[in-house]
């Protein structure tokens, strides 16, 4: 069998690019009439990607304007997404509308951090101890070593969790506008090595131990937060909800009861209802690494209903995985999505975590109304336990 | 502020998308230079999107070919990723490698199954004790009713699950090649519709009750299965580890056995390395849902040393959600993504599950070598844990 | 050394048991003073300990009467609480007096069933999805096996869970007024033996595989159940709340919503508040296996607030593992707490379940009340979000 | 009906318990012909039981002595066991035995504190983001209320969650040789009392959120250790395995390997196989409150086998809730059972969290090589996974 063609001199021309789908063609038979149609230049997804065939064309529509209160995303924004799942687009622009209505979105980055979790062998467990209080009377020098090995990224705190003889660290980093995964292992590498060459006794060590849980959904990234942790809100006025979206204030808290209970027997990673629909639309259309939709989509999801009878909701993504800057942000359509919401390069990164968490918030006021707008009405008055 | 253009008669026409265009110039100032360059017919999206404004162009490359001996994927196949994170090709394709070297990888899908889950309120936990009662016992009631609805999707079981004054019900679904979320909405609607009509003394229900945990990753679901529950599995010779990736079953089988511990503490949906890339990638190519990334990415790691010393791996995605059939599958580049694959249209959704397995296997395989391959070997010696 | 003395002849007799205090005075210079002090005979011990040396005397208290409006516990019934913890009988006696005045409580057994979890490997996964299907069709074969072995077990289903090369079963049974773990074992063991004398193509087996979560907490068990799903609920009077406990409705209701996000980003067993006291003094007192409450203490709260603006509690414990027989219900001072609730021996089991549920919703209500009654009442009027 | 007697003066004196058991008898029909024989003054009994009638004979064993090389717990300690489970203690002191011949175990604690967890409301997030960076601000004044509650307690950190509109804080205090639940909680609130005196803008607080998962298993306390995090482990030779176990390394590593992923797959608290059957043993004769089996049963079993063909395990307990001093461990049978163990008064607790995290691991290697003795090694010959 022939192996994919490649071209150490050039990798990205034209030539080796035809001689993959020519590669392909006689492979498997595949004419790419469409994946060979691209206006981008190869050469600016050198570090995007290998054995570049083409580009899958996504569809991308637009939501919005949505109005938001945010601290860095302010007025009105128009929101590209690119999605192949029909209404998606208008479910999310419905709820825009409402939150619209309803005064705009305000929205909050409570923290924002990236990590990286090396694991450290001892001997016994009392090894282990002492070694977790080396790393908290040394954290000022390890600190040092990883922020020498970037210009933006630093150690922030180191957290410590001992088991058996093994002690894990989760290193946390401000990463600036990037994701920074990238960024944050070679500070947690340059870290590691540091500390290797400091620490006798150590039997070993692995620079991650899945205890980052990276592009995993996990309890402790709900707790301690990766990416950025965001929160968008609203008080919906009763009359708006009633007459654009036909439900009640009870209505949504009345299905949010019995849908957390759900959520907490099935052992499921948000209480909320759509949210992995908004992030994956907004990170396929802005060049975000998409895989981390996997964390990006735990969601903790809050409603009451207040003296006025109106409704508060209020959704926090403890988890949210955005750059402004770096990955595929600098690709062409992907750049050109970030110009629309003015979330391009430094200095934006809030912004754009801010975008994506009121987004997200349209698509569940959408979605819930959905859900509770019909069935359970007319019953349960027959129960009396509607207000 | 001037809402995006709308055409009823025709929304998927070129002036209502250079409208929109024009639209969004005005109002971001951002020129759409590359978005509004595709080569494929808006009016293909019309089931995909809503207001479409052009595409993202996602990089594509190919990794491959990696040769299946499973029971629909089989021979060599090369696969197509989507993705905007350099190295992630390289790093499948690394493992693919290992993978051919070994003698390929096996695949075989176990489950496969989509569901809906209602939620039923009653006036006591007795009344809903009851109505689980009925539900067994009208299953085939329900099942007509159910299935009367599509051609393709058949109700096989419910589960029932009684949490206060409430019946969750998870509806479970045969969907055939498609994906299956929108039949199985269909269906459970026409079937709880038929319920609210024969059974007296309910309290009201509600189409979803969040236990299908769709685009949330959940432990209902990484046990009973979402989608397909599909296995990969490779015994790798001691000798292709050493001389291909400079490691020995005991380095993977050492860092899967601390790392477990992590996923295990951290409350993590899979105690793997990296599934979610490679399904991300494989998704955006193919069309899927790729919110879906949230569940899918769950996934059971296995592996252990056999009795000669080689190392054999079992990865287990319980929830992987695909279809060869539906959602975006149809559009232009992502068909020719699963014709590259020969996963286009009916009989092929297994093909399909199969080999995001393999390729997953394959991202595994790659990225404990680079984990495992080098500081704790050294260290170790001076304990004398290394065999 | 010397090691503990023993007697083949007889373990229980007072010459051993003296040898046996003797060696602990030599030993650690302790004087038996009042563990030397029973009146229950030694023999009666037998089949509940080894090493026999005396008992530890944990202080009763009485509790109740509470009014039962279940199925099997009707009517008041006396409460005997175990405990060393000062003010929990006075917690859950305030709270059997609400629910007094509140009409009784009303209590009710969804399922009873006990697990064991063999795991059984084989080849590949294509081989233990035969087997998954194997058992399937020979399930009436395997109940004929495992139900011979007992007089009162009776296999009903069994759960099937494919991951990696293995297939983990879920073995359920009936097992009548005992808890059953002994008994389940012992058929599971039966049904394993003729599994592998049947079936060829096995790599081996392990009667258990921690899949019954035995003695842990689990989110298949809260899903599923171990042991009883037993449920009890009442709507209290917003007048009761009032003039008894000093609360609204709204502000047990308030204080429910925000516990519920406590208790899902902690990744907790139970959203309720102390169901394990209850638990556990009720277990001391009626010789269950008090290491039971590991999995018993797992709880679903649900609260709403009904038209009457009265309060709506419901509890449910998805895995309260219970006997009235077998284990250490026969022993002196436990049978007569069981006696004092009229919950001795046969066709009793379910009624100790109901007791135990409305036991739980005493103390939920006292500690709900106490925590609720005061603080933010005041401040909130502030921002007017009390009602 | 008549309420149970209850006399202000004296609640504890003989006349009124008989009247109490008179009460009993007469409601119930029941003679507490065993309750009432008690050697222990009632009147001891104060601050640990309301509506005292008399004593749960539960009987006592003795298990070992245990060959400790602790740091605290140092050389053979014999140890009480009071449980109702047949075999329970023969399977614990085979355990011992093992441990004894394999040099003893070893036991370290990591860490130790008790958490309580008050919720802050607020109008918004952004409010809430500016109180939790008020907390870290004042940690010392906030320190400074606590502490002055107590003369054993100190605040020494303070976690913070955000959610919604809410900050939960988990208060963590050092408590000395008390378990600590009501010294934190008097603690925690006098600096909540002090907070919503200083702070403005609160909408309230409750005293407790639930996060504290008291008496609940929760993935935060695995992580972030409830008690103490106290880890027991031994190199077992297996020489020693054979001989007395009829057992190798490898027949423990490979259940282990796949008991893990039961585990993982179920959501369990624990990896391991009877953690709470010792623990709940231990608590139960040394007057440890017994309901906190719930958090203390969680636990992370590590097992390997090292270069000499030795099985290495270690089990780590991240939320062990004990205490030599306070609740129950001054009652007179309790209190000799912590003296066999020479755990009485200040100082001691230490020694007793090591001396149960020991008891524990006695109880995982007799039960794993009970399991893993048998069935599979024949069977896997065949397929030649064996070593």
């Amino acid at each position: 069998m022939n192996s994919i063609p490649r071209d150490n001199s050039n990798d990205y021309a034209l030539g080796i690019i035809e001689k993959r789908q020519k590669h392909i063609k006689e492979f498997s038979g595949t004419n790419l009439e469409h994946i060979k149609q691209y206006s981008i230049n190869p050469e600016t997804t050198r570090n995007n990607i290998e054995n570049f065939i083409g580009v899958a064309q996504v569809p991308l529509g637009i939501a919005g304007p949505l109005n938001f209160i945010g601290e860095d995303a302010t007025g009105e924004i128009l929101i590209p997404l690119a999605t192949t799942e029909g209404s998606l687009i208008a479910s999310y622009n419905r709820g825009m509308k409402i939150l619209n209505l309803s005064g705009g979105v305000k929205t909050t980055v409570v923290a924002s951090r990236m990590q990286r979790a090396p694991v450290f062998g001892f001997e016994d467990t009392r090894e282990a101890r002492k070694f977790e209080q080396w790393i908290t009377d040394n954290f000022k020098k390890i600190k040092r070593i990883c922020d020498s090995t970037t210009k933006i990224g630093k150690l922030e705190f180191i957290e410590k969790y001992v088991a058996g003889r093994f002690v894990y660290l989760r290193l946390n980093f401000y990463t600036g506008d990037a994701a920074g995964q990238n960024m944050v292992t070679r500070a947690t590498e340059a870290g590691c090595k540091w500390i290797q060459s400091k620490y006798k006794n150590l039997d070993g060590y692995y620079l991650e131990s899945n205890f980052a849980t990276d592009k995993k959904s996990s309890n402790v990234n709900i707790l301690s937060t990766r990416g950025k942790r965001v929160s968008a809100e609203c008080t919906f006025p009763k009359e708006i909800l009633k007459e654009h979206l036909r439900i009640t204030p009870y209505n949504i808290a009345h299905h949010y009861n019995i849908a957390g209970h759900a959520a907490f027997i099935s052992g499921a990673t948000s209480n909320g209802l759509q949210s992995a629909n908004g992030i994956t639309a907004l990170f396929i259309a802005t060049g975000q690494d998409v895989a981390n939709v996997a964390e990006s989509s735990a969601m903790i999801f809050h409603c009451e209903i207040n003296s006025n009878d109106d409704l508060y909701i209020n959704i926090t993504i403890p988890s949210l995985i955005v750059g402004s800057y770096g990955g595929g942000t600098g690709l062409p359509t992907q750049n050109e999505c970030l110009k629309i919401m003015d979330c391009v390069g430094t200095g934006k990164v809030t912004r754009l975590a801010e975008i994506v968490a009121g987004t997200v918030l349209a698509g569940e006021i959408s979605l819930a109304a959905a859900i509770s707008s019909n069935e359970w009405v007319g019953a349960h008055e027959r129960f009396g336990r509607n207000r």
